[in-house]
């Protein structure tokens, strides 16, 4: 069974969980009908020259939730997995966050389905630049703002800020945040998700009475998130026993040493395929620990890891 | 069973249509991987303000399927059966029909899911500039150019015309084929379908040595191609014995009152409703003839009509 | 006699002001040509669809007066009295008031001849929309910046940023203030010109020694400003003994119960309706008090109310 | 009593005749309001610096009657008469012409207060780049077109299309009519006017079966269609007998002799003022003749020549 | 020496013809200075990425010597001899070319130092593109038009399209012209040069009273212009006895065959090196003939060819 | 000698250091050929119509260094000895000052040849106006931002201001710095060259142990930034005792009197030419001091002044 159901699963959760609340706050049928799907959803197809001279045509997405109350904003996720109605639930999701924190931009989302672990350096370029080429028309500042997402980061964010830039023929640093700090970025972007996390594990340790010194942390996933998190947990003092990646877990009793794996942590985040002794993703889920955070991508987060 | 298989089967049989012919002419994976989607699809939600106070929430299309040689160009269809698949199938048909005719134009196609039968004039225009609105950022005279289809007429292409001059701030009259001819369409339009469609009969009668006069002619639809096509037929001396709407189906073995069916068609190309003495579509599909035109849609040239 | 000599004053009332300030600073006749009136004066005809079906042609103006060292801006009002040497006039006012205040911006005025307060909600939506499109090419953010006056309100700014969004294919919050505070517009701007006039009456009478205890108030006009006004007046402690609007006038000796009077007044500002006991706007005039406040719209300031 | 009354007349009367024609073809009321005024109508005021240092503000308008067919269309005129409502109503006029001639465009109409005939080049040339520059954001080749008109000429127009091609940083010759040949004017424009009279005058001598040989012509006004037209009749072999221009009239019972005029005729279109022997204008409209044309400015085919 | 002081004299040569031109139509001063320089001149890096992964930078130009009667226009020269001042000198010569055929343009002409005899098939679109990018702004189809010129051909004027028409997000296909008749170039273009210069050939001819059949032709340089005119001699009748390109050049008293020259020819025009019986340039241009083509470079027209 | 060498000076010896501070940094040759020379370099000629009657061409410069972090940035010159050399050479160091400021900005740079002591206000207008409207495709407030530089000013700011505002249609007090206060200029401008020296100069004494109130003071150059470090210098209690312009220097032992030197300065910042006792710029430069400030243009400061 392919991962399309799941995806399925995900937008029609999600359209439940709109439905359920506008009921709740009195709307009718006409408001969710139009709040349950992107009001613009744009597929493209995306030819790049691959490094050994064939092309290999890629297929992207970018969702438009709502521009009711200004641009739309979202991330790029580059992954095997990317599919349609995933991009759709997540670009609702980005309305219902950026609603929660009242700011005025309406949720979008995108996505290429690709395998970044795959390609070159070059090859992820043109893939970057041949995706703002193919949606341009519909992107800026003023009207949908994309953001660095599963596996895409600064690097890509200024490519594909070069490309619009000179199609726009002017510098314009607005039309993409997650960009590197020399090019317009925001300082404290990078760790913000883990900072954010962070702060919300402190309150709750406090609220439960349990002394951040002597919590046991499991953190699934290895990402962006997940690795800025084990680090500022350990650094607070938080025993890190669990941590997992695409191909595994690892675990110790007494606290993993978090900056020696961060050091050998590869760009995508994988670093259990250098330890011979690991366990898998379910074992990681069952460990006994006082906080367990799920930081891999959505359908990861269900998946289970063959055993190796 | 819902019209949904169907449909894919049309993307899927267009899709095999495409790799048959590039793999005839020597082209390999790379080019059938490009030309089987369209480069740019979307997908709008169109709020459209009802009659009655309420708002109904529209989903529309716009397949681009390639636009190497030129601006995309294709019809807009205004159905219940309208899907996305049928869509981008008959955005690929348009690039093949242009390349036959050797226009400097790709294929494009949109739709709307509707059924125009039951909205009033002023719901239809409301949905007509709404479906402009939603899509307006990527069509123009120079990217991809709509035209009537299947339900759409010149007053809908005068509405569409209108909002785009609109935002534009300029009159753009190139935005848009099949408008009524004082705002700049073109002679001949309207009855251009039927008139090609007449050209190749007398060509194929010529060709089989059966005089026109003498000829039964069967046409399957009398929409905007079958109504005209029957005229045509009529006037130059051929019997139409056969027609057949989306009610049923009139069969007079002596000849058709043509000129009586056309007076009496109402604006969605219906008149058998009229008649009490009808036949089913399957029993003029067997109804022994010398010339047999399909002219309704896509799908109904597989459906059958229940008998009354 | 109808109101266009009285507008006539209006207009030649502030050129005799202009020409005036102009010829103390040292000014010749160029430069008093120049300001005596607005560089740009748009005329436009607004077709509305009303809700019986017909189509009513509205008269719609823009002025913008000088734009030297900025964009233009100024409120649009929708009267029955509006008329072109009104808004020209008015234009010119809103130059010496952002001159004043040493704002980078120009003064600018618009206004529609018609009657809100005979108008639907959808007309008035539609029409809001059609002022918009037919002024779109000559307003932005960075040429002629509009807002509300008398008789629009935030609802209908809010219709004119979506229209001119939707134009422009571009969330553009800064083409109008005065929008809903969701919509980007500014907290206290409801409040801010009643705000305003508290101020200056409280150092006022500060100056003249009398305690706002016991100042007795007097204001003529109840829309935004004056009803704003009685509520900060009387919430400090001052006497409200006098109110009117476009009806007649109420007078209490005692103090006018301005919560009750807030709480009962239309969507138009209007109160004294729902009162047998009213005087004239003559006799309101002419009460003894210590603060009278002009607070209606320009025309009206003047005009006498027949007795009824 | 001075020109506005007339002025006012010529809008009034043109707004009696498009309402007269509009009951005649059964339109009603809502027609009728929407076409008795131009839908935009921008009134500019133009700083411009004299040969002698001064600035003089110049007012200027732009009436665009009615787009629904395609862009407006019409001349810009350069005189001291020029009013508001003289502009409207042309604007108007020019609706019909385009309309009569079936061509896919509205009427347009322009000018500015101004007397060429006491400027310098200079002046004209700085006042000609300022009306572009005040109206630019409302015309364009797919908006409203301008042309000559009364004391504009192919230089002014040369003048107007480069500061307009220098706003929009690129060439736009659509931009203006009536420009010179070797910037894409269009060859024959300058006599058109006269060849289209010429042509009418010789159909209807053949219907009335006088021969053109014998014709007996006389002119009022010798601008650009009544110098043509004489030279056109001249050449045919008609008698021109007499001729007038703002300074008075010319007779000559034998045929004035047209080539010496035409040479000694200055670039506004005076002559008679180098003849003592002249007679006025009520003379020459009661001479004995043939053919009577009437090729002055509106206001003057009315007006009286006082006898020096 | 290098080939500076050459260049130098190009523009420099041409200056003085245009000054000598000029005074001979009775310009002074001011009309020399103005057209003895492009009003318009830009010099661009380009960084490209080669295939070996390094980056070199480029340098191009594009001048634009007056744009009074239209856009400009002209070719677009990838040569290692490219420089500012033949740049500039080409772009005088194209206004001349225009003038006289009385074309709406002006002259423009740009180029790249480099030498596609030595650049990869992807490495030469990644330069063409990159160029296109550089000059983007000043260049369009109603601004400045390239074209193909000294070794770039239609595949280069594809990429150039191609790289426009996505900055532009539409299609551009009156950005450039020499492109291929699919991408909607013009049939004869790539054999118009050759084809004039055969015409005036045979007109000198016939007016010497030689017969083309007994005429000899000698044609310095084989590139697009050169190896055409070949064909066009030969098919014609005319002896084509001498050839020459970069590397030296054929001889053959009785007629070469050209045919087969053409077969052999690589695609930069280079023929003479599969030939080990080849004669000097010089003493090409010493033969005894009667026709002397020169059909190469400027530069190279004077230079000699070094004895092997 | 003309001054063409020492500007090549200027840009080979800048280009010198960028290689040798590249080298330092570890970059290979790629990017110095990058960075050695504008990425854009556009030269225009400017016809202008003088007061004369006459129109003379000037020639004016726009180099962009490097746009990789954001618009470029930098003055333009008015000045006789402006040549293509220095222009770059500028933009290069407007690159390096940016960057160590680690402002957003890459390095722009522009100039026009011409005298503006020898040219008319109004003369200077059309210049600055002229030299807009020539570059104005390749600047803009995200492209390329222009500001003062040697002899041009904010009155010429205010020009070239509205004139790249009126092109654009809206205003865009973005697109250049040092304007007037009153169109959106900032506090403290004109000064800030002065005062950043002035505060250099005043650590450096701290730093030397040398008292402020003691230090003898010589500033070669009087123009901006030379005459308000006199100014601050003067006032803050040191002696200025020296200082010179294009004319020749003044000294005195005792301290020269700047706020009267300062009050007879003209507007292009000459002074010593109003006195009979001066010294040559040689002289000035030997003088004994404690502070000596070179404040006059790059080429100026190796020059020497004829004795008269």
């Amino acid at each position: 069974m392919n991962g399309q159901p799941d995806a399925n699963n995900v937008l029609r959760s999600t359209q439940i969980v709109i439905e359920q609340a506008l009921r709740k706050l009195g709307y009718g049928d006409e408001m969710i009908a139009l709040l349950q799907e992107p009001i613009r959803m744009l597929t493209v197809r995306i030819p790049v020259r691959m490094d050994d001279g064939t092309t290999k045509v890629f297929t992207g997405y970018r969702a438009q939730h709502n521009d009711a109350v200004g641009p739309t904003k979202g991330g790029v996720r580059f992954h095997p997995d990317v599919n349609e109605d995933e991009v759709k639930a997540l670009s609702i999701w980005m309305s219902l966050k950026c609603g929660i924190a009242d700011l005025p931009y309406g949720g979008g989302k995108g996505g290429v389905i690709c395998d970044p672990r795959k390609m070159s350096f070059r090859e992820l370029e043109r893939l970057s630049r041949g995706y703002v080429r193919a949606i341009s028309q519909i992107v800026g500042p003023t009207k949908d703002i994309p953001a660095p997402d599963v596996m895409t980061n600064s690097q890509i964010m200024a490519w594909m800020l070069d490309e619009y830039s000179r199609i726009r023929e002017f510098d314009s640093p607005g039309f993409i945040t997650g960009k590197p700090i020399v090019l317009g970025g925001s300082h404290g972007r990078e760790t913000a998700t883990a900072r954010g996390v962070a702060v919300m594990i402190e309150e709750a340790l406090r609220t439960k009475g349990i002394p951040l010194q002597e919590a046991r942390v499991v953190i699934q996933g290895f990402g962006n998130a997940g690795s800025y998190l084990a680090k500022f947990m350990n650094d607070a003092g938080a025993k890190v026993i669990g941590i997992s990646d695409v191909n595994g877990a690892l675990y110790n009793k007494e606290g993993l040493d978090i900056d020696y794996l961060l050091d050998r942590r590869d760009s995508f985040g994988s670093v259990t395929n250098l330890f011979e002794n690991t366990i898998t993703n379910e074992e990681l889920l069952e460990l006994e620990c006082d906080v367990l955070v799920p930081a891999a991508i959505e359908t990861r987060l269900r998946a289970s890891t063959p055993r190796s």
